[in-house]
C-alpha cells in the first residue's frame, strides 16, 4: 500500500515556539521536500502575516510535483488569503471536541457543522481542494466526529484528517478508530503529536487501521513536544513495515533534509535523535564497537548510508581495544599491542575524570605513548590585543616559524577576528589552508566560564579539527587555530 | 498492576557516545533516582574501569531503597568485579540472536547456554541476585530464547529481561512476544531502544503483554538513538494507561531529574523533547495561546505542574493578540487595544524577517509604541581592552551614571571577565545585583561570526534577561550587561 506524506514543517513545524522562517528559507525547505518526494507540502498559514502570504505564494508558483496547501480556519477571511496565495488545497482545520467547541470557540456542535460546511462550499466554489482536518479529534465524541466527516465529504471535502492535537492517542485506540473511519467515502489522513513519545507508533497504527496519508515534520519539530517525525516514520515503514506499506520518499536524503531544517529553524537536535541525530550511528562501548567492526548489523538496525548518514566510532570511557585501534587507524596512527594497551589505559583514566576524549586528546595521548616529539613548525611567541567600544580591534603577533621570528599585525571586526587575521598574515607562506568552521561553547556560568573553541581546517583533502579550552576566548581561538595548522603542514 | 522501574541512565545512558560521569556525578544522579522512587538502579558496568568500580561501590554503600545493579557479561572476571562493588543484583547480559552468537561471540547456541548457566550458578553461589537479560532478543529465534530463559530460571535467575537491542520491535509484535514469555516462571522485564522512535510504544505494549518491569533512562539517552525515555513512560502510564498500570515514581520530580541529568552528562535536550523539553508546555501560535488562556486543557495533555515543569507563552510570528497581551502583562506592561494592535503589527514584521522576538525585543517595541523614552541611568562612554598571551587581560571603562562620569579599570581571567569586573567597580553604588547566567552562542561560521550574548541578572525578586548580538564578544557582553542593569535599577 502506497502511503502519501503531507509535510507540515513549514506550518506546524514553524509554530515551534521561537521559530520564524523568512520567505527565502521557506522556499529552500519546500524545494528540498519536493525533491525528496513529499506528496503534499503545507507551506504555512496564509492568515498569519503579509510576509507569510508572499512566502506561500512564491512556493505555489514553483510548479513543484507536490501539491501545496495552506492552513485555514473555517472562516472566509482565511480562505480568501489562501486564494491570494494560489495554493492547490487548504488544510481546513475544524475543532470537533466539545472542549474546543464550547471553551475555545464558545459555540455549539450544530453551529460548528454549519461553519465547516459553509467553508467547504466556499473553497470548492473557488476551485480549492479541501483536506478537512478535525482538530482535537482524539478527544471528540466519535459519533459526532464521524458526522462532521461524512457531511463534509458529501459537501465536497476531498480528504479527511484525524488530528491527535495534544498527543493522547495510544496505538491500539488509534488502530480501532481508523478501522472505523477509513470506511468513509474519502481517503483519511493522520496527524499526531508527540507529547508522550507515541506519535510514530500512533501514526503506524492508524496506517494499519486504513489511513492512506500521514502528516509529519522534519526532525519532529512543532507545537510543544512536536509532531510525528518524518524521518522516523519513513524509516520505520522502509525497515519494519515494508511488507505492508511504502512511500515515495528518497531515503538517502533524510539526513541532509534534517540538517537543512535544523540550520534554518535554529532548532538543533539532541545527539540521540533517532535516524538523523549525530549519535544515531555512533558507537563508543567496547562491546558494541567490537560487534560493529565484525558485522555492523549486530548493533545497527539499518545502514547509515541508507539515510545519507555516517557511522562514527567514539573514544570514551566505555571504549574497547578494538574500537580504539579502529579510531587510531582512522587518525593515521599505527600501534603495536603493547602501545595500544598503554594508550587504552591513558584514555580510561582521562575518562574516569569525567572528560570526553576528543580526537585532539587521543592524538596527544598517542603521541606521548609513541614518544613522538612531533615538531611544531609554528609557535606562538607573543600575542597582543587592543579592543574596546570605539577602538578598531587590533592584534599583533610574534610567531616562530621554523626558527624564524615573524611579526605581523592586523585589525578585524572583533578581537578574535583581528588575532586570526594577524596570524594569517604571518603564515602566508603556507598556502591552501581553508578555515571550514569556528565553533564556540561557553559552559553556562559567569563571565569567568571556561570557553571551548573548536576550529575545523582544511588543506586539499585533509580536514581536521583542533580544540582549545581556556577561560580566555582570544587565546583559546589562536591556540586551537595554530595547533590545527601545525598538524596540517606536518 | 504495579510496574517496577529499572533505571539504566548510569549504564546504558552513560554509554551515550561522548558521555563520561565522575563517581561523584554518578552518586548525585543515583541519589535523585532513589529519591523519586526508582526500584532498580543499574549503576554502571563494573568491568569498565577502576573509577567505575569505585563509583558503583560507593552507590551500593548508601543504603538506598532501590536495589543496585551492575552490568555483567557471562564471564567470571566481570562477576568478580560486581562482587567487589557490593551490588545487590547483576544485570547478566547474554546475547541470544544467531547473529550475535555466531558473528560477535564466534560460538554456538549450546556453548552460549552453558556460559549463561555457569554464570548464573556463579552469581547465586556468591549471593548475587540475577536479572538475566537476553541481548538482541528481538532478532532471536523465539524457541531458543524461551529455552535460554526457562533453563536460566531453573538455574536460579530471579528475573528475566527481553532486550530490543537495535530498536526493531513494533508494538503488536512486542505484545505477542510478551504474552508468551510472561507465562514463564519469573517476572519479565522489557528493555527498548529508540532507533525508529518506537521505544515508548513497544515498552507499553510489553506491559500489556504481561511485563512487570521496564528499563529506561532519563531523557532517553543511551547508545545510538538512546533508550526508552523514563519521563515519557512514567507520564504515559499516569495519564494514558492509569486504569491498567501504576508506578512508584514521584511525578513532580521528573523535570528536575531531567535537568540534573542533562547538566551532568552534557547531553542537552532539543526543545521539543516530550514531557521535559523547554517547549513541552510552551505556546506561541495565536490559536493555541488563546485556547490555553481560556482553558489550558484545550492544548495541554496534562498540567506542567504535574511533572514539575512550567507553562510559557512565547511571542513570535504566530502570536495572537491575546497571547501577546498576556505576555506584556507578564512583563508588567499594560496597554490599550489601540496600542496592542500597534505592538502586534511591529512584532509580526520583525518575525517576518526571520527574527525571534525576545523579551528584550518586545520590551523595546512596547517602549517605542508607548512612547516611553525610558531613561538609561548608566551609559557606556568608553571601553578599552588590552589582552594577549602574556598580558594580564585588562579593561578600562568610562561610564556616565546619572550624568556623572566614572572611570574604572580592572583585570580578569579573560578580556570579557576584565571588562565586566571594571564595569562592576564603576557601578558599585547599585547594590544587590546578582549575575545569574552568562550565555554565549556563536553562529557557526568563521571568526567573523555574529556572537549572541545573553545575560541573566537578578536583584531581589526581579530576574531579567538582556541580550546583545554583535560580531565582537566583548562589546556584546558589556552592552548586554549594562542594558540589563539599567532595567533592574529603573
Amino acid at each position: 500500500m502506497k502511503i502519501k506524506v503531507l509535510d507540515t514543517t513549514l506550518r506546524d513545524g514553524e509554530q515551534t515556539p521561537g521559530v520564524s522562517l523568512t520567505g527565502n528559507e521557506k522556499l529552500r525547505i519546500a524545494s528540498k521536500l519536493d525533491e525528496i518526494g513529499v506528496n503534499f507540502i503545507e507551506a504555512g498559514s496564509a492568515v498569519t502575516s503579509a510576509g507569510e502570504r508572499e512566502a506561500i505564494k512564491n512556493i505555489s508558483a514553483q510548479g513543484f510535483n507536490a501539491r501545496i496547501l495552506s492552513f485555514s480556519r473555517p472562516i472566509f477571511k482565511d480562505i480568501d488569503y489562501c486564494l491570494y496565495c494560489d495554493v492547490d488545497d487548504v488544510n481546513l482545520v475544524v475543532p470537533t471536541s466539545d472542549l474546543h467547541i464550547n471553551e475555545k470557540l464558545k459555540t455549539t456542535r450544530e453551529k460548528l457543522l454549519d461553519l465547516s460546511n459553509n467553508a467547504i462550499d466556499y473553497c470548492k466554489d473557488h476551485g480549492l481542494g479541501v483536506e478537512l482536518s478535525a482538530e482535537d479529534a482524539s478527544r471528540s465524541d466519535l459519533d459526532f466526529l464521524e458526522k462532521v466527516f461524512s457531511v463534509g465529504i458529501e459537501t465536497g471535502a476531498d480528504r479527511i484528517c484525524f488530528c491527535d492535537t495534544v498527543g493522547v492517542l495510544s496505538p491500539s485506540i488509534s488502530y480501532d478508530i481508523f478501522s472505523r473511519l477509513s470506511k468513509l467515502n474519502a481517503p483519511i489522513s493522520v496527524h499526531c503529536h508527540n507529547d508522550f513519545g507515541l506519535a510514530v507508533a500512533n501514526t503506524i497504527a492508524a496506517l494499519k487501521g486504513g489511513a492512506k496519508e500521514f502528516h509529519s515534520t522534519i526532525n519532529g519539530i512543532g507545537e510543544r513536544a512536536g509532531n510525528a517525525s518524518f524521518e522516523e516514520l519513513v524509516s520505520s515503514i522502509k525497515i519494519l513495515f515494508a511488507d505492508e506499506f511504502e512511500t515515495d520518499i528518497k531515503m538517502d536524503e533524510l539526513y541532509s533534509a534534517s540538517k537543512l531544517a535544523a540550520r534554518l529553524t535554529g532548532v538543533y537536535l539532541q545527539p540521540n535523535k533517532a535516524v538523523v541525530g549525530e549519535n544515531a550511528f555512533a558507537h563508543e562501548s567496547g562491546i558494541h564497537s567490537d560487534g560493529v567492526i565484525k558485522n555492523a548489523e549486530t548493533y545497527e538496525p539499518m545502514t547509515p548510508e541508507l539515510v545519507g548518514h555516517k557511522r562514527k566510532f567514539i573514544v570514551g570511557k566505555h571504549v574497547g581495544t578494538k574500537g580504539l585501534n579502529s579510531k587510531l587507524l582512522e587518525l593515521g596512527i599505527t600501534v603495536n599491542d603493547e602501545q595500544l594497551k598503554e594508550i587504552f589505559k591513558d584514555v580510561k583514566s582521562l575518562a574516569d575524570m569525567g572528560k570526553t576524549v576528543s580526537d585532539v586528546d587521543l592524538q596527544a595521548i598517542a603521541d606521548n605513548v609513541l614518544n613522538i616529539d612531533y615538531e611544531k613548525r609554528i609557535k606562538l611567541v607573543d600575542l597582543n590585543i587592543v579592543s574596546g567600544n570605539s577602538v578598531m580591534p587590533t592584534a599583533s603577533v610574534k610567531l616562530d616559524i621554523d626558527g624564524k621570528e615573524i611579526v605581523e599585525a592586523d585589525v578585524g571586526i572583533g578581537p578574535v577576528d583581528a588575532a586570526i587575521n594577524a596570524v594569517n598574515k604571518g603564515i602566508s607562506e603556507f598556502e591552501g589552508i581553508e578555515f571550514v568552521e569556528y565553533h564556540v561553547d561557553a559552559i553556562t556560568g559567569g563571565t569567568d566560564a571556561i570557553i571551548d573553541v573548536i576550529v575545523k581546517l582544511k588543506k586539499g583533502d585533509k580536514v581536521l579539527s583542533a580544540r582549545s579550552t581556556r577561560p580566555d576566548i582570544i587565546n583559546a581561538s589562536v591556540e586551537a587555530y595554530i595547533s590545527g595548522i601545525n598538524r596540517l603542514i606536518e
